[in-house]
């Protein structure tokens, strides 16, 4: 569908299927995105339907795998790749926490990270650095003018004796701070070329840009379905390539990613990403992730999405820019944040005084600023942001 | 409450609450609980009210710790201890991988695991035990006829050169293949003498026996939410002894458990047992917790409630042992547990022909058997069962 098509009829009455939408001026999806009531319906029907059937008996259990293969079955619809290469996860962090901690790293081994990761994820790769004793290298993603310059920094971080080549390359599709779209495609081939693994944290590119995982080049891509996606907290999903499989194994391990012989002995991992899921998770739940990639599916395709988002985001920075006093975070790419500090204002208290009038942002520590997230149907919770905004710069 | 107090009719009334009594004969808690109505009714009253204030924003943000805070005293209420001794988590397996993989095993340490536990607790064990270089110990007790021949044999385990002391013991307070009881205050007591920490699986006393975690005297406690409480799949929790905080490390870390400086970087871990809360989770289910244990508890407290599972399961016993060719496995203790097989017959053919006749059970594969679990409001769920199964056993 063309973009140009999409009447603002069509979007508001999209919108309308967000109940988040109606009281508020929501720009904050990268944080987390707004359910759809049919989306929180079908949680419900799940619910009904689990105490109705079982809630656990031998049909039910039959039941739990055929609901967590139709969601994964669907992930491929949208982001590509089989069943096979998809594990269930709570978010984008225990997707990155299942790749980091299940490598089987040796002491004085070398990770290297991009230098605008969430700093959740930094907690962690902190605390594996310093109990496996390993090198922790940070890239200069953040400061680099083109792609060629990053891949060329890149590349730089390679060209190291044996011993000091990382073994994963940690970063992030779309840098959460600025919104930055990192080149994926490239630097995943420079790092199959080298032979070092890549992570990436997701967590701000699926259901932005259109993905097809099969073909992106990643190792491993962690992403969450409660931020873009526009699902339930607490489910996520983790992509893993099938020739990266075998070199990651199960930490925190459980009954559903493992097979077990006729005494119930543990008898290895399930073949395929699927041995990375644990143990009894919130099954009710996929069906409202469900349900929120056929909302977004039904008003148009990932590729219509984006542009939309790409429009909307490329309007506010123009906006923006005229606003005397504001400094915008131009990352040079386009994603569904826009970050920005006014000369003089507290970020806090701006947030607090946005958040009075029904703007729903957040700040980001590093660099300080403010963060808009806009989705696609975003632009009618624009209205009156700008002049708000030029308000306080002037105040 | 004296349960001779309790009436037929206020048991009736209590089932009535449970959509998933009102079409089966229910005898699976051991494997899931039944969530009220009133528990899917918080939950969605939950998701209404994150969409209609947020879902996130600075003042939802509070409110998710408040909410998360607010379990944790119920908790406490219920069994034992500060809020700062409980972290929030999926299920019991991972309250026990946080703990057997937060340890900071060297090679060649000594883990001493029971002969009964989990298959899925014990897939993590083995992986565990082959990627840290550790000797698995398995310590006989099933086959213990009283607490002194286990305490026995315990202390026999303990009698080591130094290099082969375990340094954790982990069991489960009551056996999921048998129900047997054990003796939990003894055994902690035991290890810390010895100075052996105690990681206890509480899936299937948790909600069953009166509990108070403050003065059990074990180290880590793991339970689920999902069971015996008859909460909803997904949450779960685990309990951690002050003193025993810091032998543990956090290793699937992530935002909720850091605290972070100015800038957004990592200052080490939360001061209490939240700091293995790693990130982003099903929010909205914990007010389906809080529901169910409300709901326990406005029917009886856990000692009346534990008194009328015990009746129950006595009842079924002695019913039972009057079948001929069926083999009781007798724990000697009571818990809501009752395992059995009948000679001759196939024990997954007999739960399918339970299973057709609405009787909702189990099989389990070690000691290959089938388990009934009955809670305090199962007695009605009983009724034809013993005259099913005689038939079985006859035909």
């Amino acid at each position: 569908m063309d973009t140009a098509q999409i009447s603002l009829e069509s979007l508001l009455a999209q919108r309308r299927k967000f109940p988040a939408l109606q009281n508020k001026k929501y720009l904050n999806f990268g944080a987390q995105g707004v359910m759809s009531q049919s989306a929180i319906d079908a949680i419900l029907e799940t619910y009904k339907f689990v105490q109705k059937e079982g809630p656990l008996s031998g049909k039910m259990f039959s039941w739990i795998l055929k609901h967590c293969r139709e969601l994964k079955e669907l992930l491929c619809a949208e982001f590509g790749g089989e069943p096979a290469n998809y594990a269930l996860t709570q978010n984008a962090t225990e997707g990155c926490n299942i790749i980091l901690w299940g490598l089987d790293w040796q002491p004085g081994d070398t990770l290297l990270c991009g230098d605008s990761e969430h700093n959740g994820v930094m907690a962690s790769v902190y605390q594996l650095c310093q109990r496996k004793k390993l090198n922790l290298k940070i890239l200069n993603l953040a400061g680099q003018e083109s792609d060629e310059s990053l891949l060329a920094e890149l590349d730089s971080a390679f060209n190291q004796n044996e011993s000091q080549m990382p073994r994963l390359f940690l970063f992030s599709h779309v840098l959460w701070n600025t919104g930055k779209v990192l080149p994926l495609e490239k630097i995943s081939r420079l790092c199959r070329e080298k032979g070092i693994k890549t992570l990436v944290d997701g967590a701000q590119s699926a259901g932005v840009l259109p993905l097809d995982l099969s073909k992106a080049g990643a190792d491993y891509y962690a992403c969450t379905g409660h931020k873009w996606l526009c699902g339930p907290e607490g489910v996520g999903f983790l992509f893993i390539d099938a020739a990266a499989l075998e070199c990651i194994e199960p930490i925190f391990a459980g009954w559903r990613g493992s097979k077990f012989g006729p005494l119930g002995e543990p008898l290895g991992w399930l073949d395929g990403a699927g041995r990375f899921e644990s143990a009894t998770a919130a099954f009710p739940l996929l069906s409202g992730l469900k349900e929120a990639i056929k909302v977004h599916n039904a008003f148009a395709n990932q590729k219509a999405r984006y542009e939309l988002i790409k429009k909307n985001i490329e309007c506010l920075k123009k906006r923006l820019s005229e606003i005397e006093g504001l400094k915008l975070l131009d990352s040079g790419s386009l994603s569904g944040l826009l970050s920005f500090s006014i000369f003089g204002k507290d970020d806090m208290k701006l947030l607090t005084a946005l958040e009075k009038r029904s703007f729903i942002l957040r700040t980001i520590p590093n660099p300080p600023c403010l963060r808009v997230s806009l989705h696609y149907f975003s632009k009618p919770d624009l209205e009156g942001f700008v002049e708000s905004l030029t308000e306080y710069s002037q105040s």
